[in-house]
């Protein structure tokens, strides 16, 4: 019987569970055995491995983080280390491993399957900075709870005729800070580091906003001297919110639920098609799979038209 | 100045106010006037327009239902009718109107260009059955909720060990029943009139299932009879819920708010480059217009991905 | 070391396991071995008891439903019943019971504190109608889950300009319609069997309503039948709305969480200062002890201070 | 025509709309014409007063923030402006003021009812800090909130097996941090400034925590150092998160729309019964009124039974 296994790596995004319950259900059906490997790379070296049943995941679809645990795991940097790595998978008798998380996780699933492991990548991370795919597992979720959060914030703004930066998440990348800000009604969308703070300003200025929300990416700058330099430029009072962590758990949305779901069974689908050296991906609304090499060095922006969109609806 | 006008038709759905929103905002931007036309055609026929103004539309983006109102409208089926709804469009300085609905709005649509109005329909409705377009405005939302009423029920479902048949809507589409299934780890998913109660009790034998949920679309059976054939089969005490109406209103989701705006603000852009006898649509994940009659012969199934999804995870 | 047991029955609500969380960390601080019975007093026939450890409850706090499930036991009315019951209490060396669910299930603690075994009842029904108590584990979540239907099923009626009559759980008693009916702005709010529908049709007559939300407890009737009444009557389309078990499941609100913790850690309170046959109770906000033949003739009313307020408000 | 007005004052709290519709509803009971002024004090003192009419307040219940905006009023000390707002009432014709607000809005209202306008305070404040009364109107929602992200947070930590700090609301008092750390399962909780962080470290280790959520309050320090002592003390990854502004924004809580409404209605019953120089309270869960001087005397401390209970589960 054939043996894989998964593990989530890097950090958690909601929907790793849902990719772990769509991995199990197709192992299931075409009578692989499937292991869980507890706490991303540095549990496969420790060998904290464990069969997994059907009781260990039917009630984790609706769940936050990852029941498999993930950590960061430096010394996997180190050649010795991936080729004990492949040796303790080889040990287990695990052919294939699939591999949940953003970039640097598919840098670990690389080099090992330089060592001759096979290895399926999927994406999951609320960043949405995966070139290769137009979508990651924990973005919808990422972005629901930043709008509510934003809807909120603009209540007591509201109430109090002031101006509220709210800092997302998104690493350098600008799509929850361009998505929820469209989302929010943002009055100022700041995705990326080319907008300037007076850009800002001379926009607020120009469309006569006395209140409301602006939206800044955590790669585009911090919320704190943003606020300050707007409630300085402006005279109006400006507070600054930074959402942090609450963005990153909590119950997925259906769309994390449902392509968490289709996209670890596709990362089994892949193993039985023997292309097992690949990254799961969406294009075009469509699954596919690229070979982990060239997906690694694909790239990609913001939404043209998303980004002028969000300009276009902050004039309002 | 050129004049437009825009009105929702049809079931009311969960970002057809980001769809307002879009529209006034790229309207603004093109220098166009936008009026808004209160419930549907049948507002129409009684000249209940009013120009729409920045404060009418600065806080809607966050609220379910739509702004306008909507309602149906069967003279409008007669030809007299459409000339009259034509001669006022006309009167008014109207020279496009766009319509937010589902495929009845968009035959009232159709008719109306055939008077000689420019017309865009824009894809809004919870039940996800318009076949030229990929997404139509207020799906996610209502699959949302239903898979919030589904993680709720099956709490006491589980408490009690017994079966819940839970009921969504859909029309005669099984998209809603099919997404919030998979979400919810349904134990079973009718999603259309093909599956028998007799199959579905056979599922649930086979696997010893001796609680859970099975969700049923609206257009595959009525729950209070499937939970009575499931309770006598399997001697598990089942109950029946019907979700009705809570999934048609609440505030929209991350992604009915970006998508109703992007496609309110193409449908504007359509108007700009001359297509207004187009249906807004998304097809491979981008927005793109497709001519009216040839839209509304187009049919669209559930992805078969999907559906074998739901299957093989409904075995778990 | 001191042996004390719990066990959940009858319907669950949301807030059971905190009142088990609260009953772990009392037993802990005290030295007490605590044990769970399985599915009510159906599992404590068939023996399905085991000790609960840390672990088993950490993380309990924030679900719904009951970790150790719930049944309903029909053949615990028999005295010959009972006095097995106690028997295996005594032979599991449970000095102590407590018992978190309604009056069903306090009749059945108390039928076993007449067989010698201590028993302190936590009050835990959605439908706050046990009269000893002003507050009952599970009200908040249920009122608010309700609410929020309510909220939705408003933008729906709203944008079509309908009424919708939506249906309440809380069996004979009207508590969570009074509430959710004034937090959800109803028209008119249907407590208890003593309002007519033709009082309810006169009152939205007479205050010229044309759309809006009434709010029915099922004890009062039925939505359907009642929906019929007024669309015939005042010529406005009537959307009929049953919100059943959405009502008990989910996460517990906050106050759910407190006041189950507060309640199940008063109950080994109660058990160390020897008020082994008591009910937990908030009187005046206040946790006390009642002796449980006493509290179980105590009968209490809605509000009438909430009652007319319901009325005032529903004239708006 | 009796003429009363309200405003809202202070931070603003979910459920202050509740109160304004509680009073409109118990005005035009009792045929009092209701005017609202717009921006608190200083509002006032521009004269930005409006008559309320039922369409201003059917829809707000459901509403955060307060649709008369608010605003804090510095001047609003001095003895001559204070004068002059007394004689802005008097030239409307307006007897009674109702002041929805914390404690800093008491004084004001204080300072008016000495120059001749009856005066009525509403407890409106999420940090539950006001002497006189065991509820304030908005603490429900905030502590709802709280706990939302408190379990989000949880989820994530626990993926990671790292703790995280979170800094929660409630000026000088601990009444959010002590519910929501109760509610959130918090491994410990600083709800004042006599916890030290000495006293949290070995707390943490004496039950040999290495993951979970501490909850603090803002009274009682900041998360950032918190958090670096504690990662250093314990060797643990520790994060920090500043929850702020959206503990203060959102949709009510059934509570606070409840509270609100009655508390609204019960300052209009204050008014006709003469008792127009008092405070809305709650006491023993009974709505009463207190004598404006004498209830800004009281002062109250987080429940002791609540604080021992804090302590004894964040030991499991």
């Amino acid at each position: 019987m054939k043996k894989i296994a998964v593990l989530t790596s890097g950090g958690d995004a909601q929907g790793m569970n849902a990719a772990i319950y769509g991995i199990f259900g197709r192992a299931q059906e075409l009578g692989y055995e499937l292991y869980g490997i507890r706490n991303g790379y540095a549990g496969l070296l420790r060998e904290d491995i464990v069969k997994l049943h059907r009781e260990d995941v039917r009630h984790i679809v609706a769940k936050g983080g990852t029941i498999l645990g993930t950590a960061r795991c430096d010394e996997f940097k180190e050649l010795s280390v991936q080729k004990k790595a492949a040796d303790i998978c080889r040990k287990y008798g695990i052919s294939d491993l699939i591999v949940i998380g953003g970039d640097g996780s598919y840098q670990g699933a690389y080099c090992l399957s330089k060592q001759g492991i096979g290895v399926v990548g999927v994406p999951g991370t609320i960043d949405l900075d995966i070139g290769c795919t137009e979508y990651t597992i924990g973005f919808d979720t990422a972005v629901n709870i930043a709008v509510e959060a934003i809807d909120r914030i603009a209540d007591t703004s509201e109430a109090h005729s002031c101006f509220s930066v709210v800092e997302v998440m998104g690493r350098r990348a600008g799509f929850i800070a361009l998505w929820s800000g469209i989302a929010g009604s943002a009055r100022a969308i700041f995705a990326d580091s080319n907008t300037t703070a007076e850009q800002i300003v001379d926009h607020l200025r120009k469309y006569h906003f006395t209140s409301g929300t602006i939206v800044l990416a955590e790669g585009a700058g911090k919320a704190e001297p943003m606020a300050e330099i707007i409630e300085r430029e402006l005279h109006v009072h400006t507070r600054a919110n930074v959402l942090a962590f609450i963005q990153r758990g909590g119950n997925p949305t259906a769309k994390d639920r449902v392509y968490g779901s289709m996209m670890g069974a596709y990362a089994v689908d892949l193993i039985k098609k023997g292309k097992n050296h690949h990254l799961v991906c969406v294009k075009h609304d469509e699954l596919c799979g690229v070979e982990i090499s060239e997906g690694m060095k694909q790239t990609k922006e913001c939404s043209a038209y998303l980004a002028h969109l969000g300009r276009t609806l902050s004039c309002i």
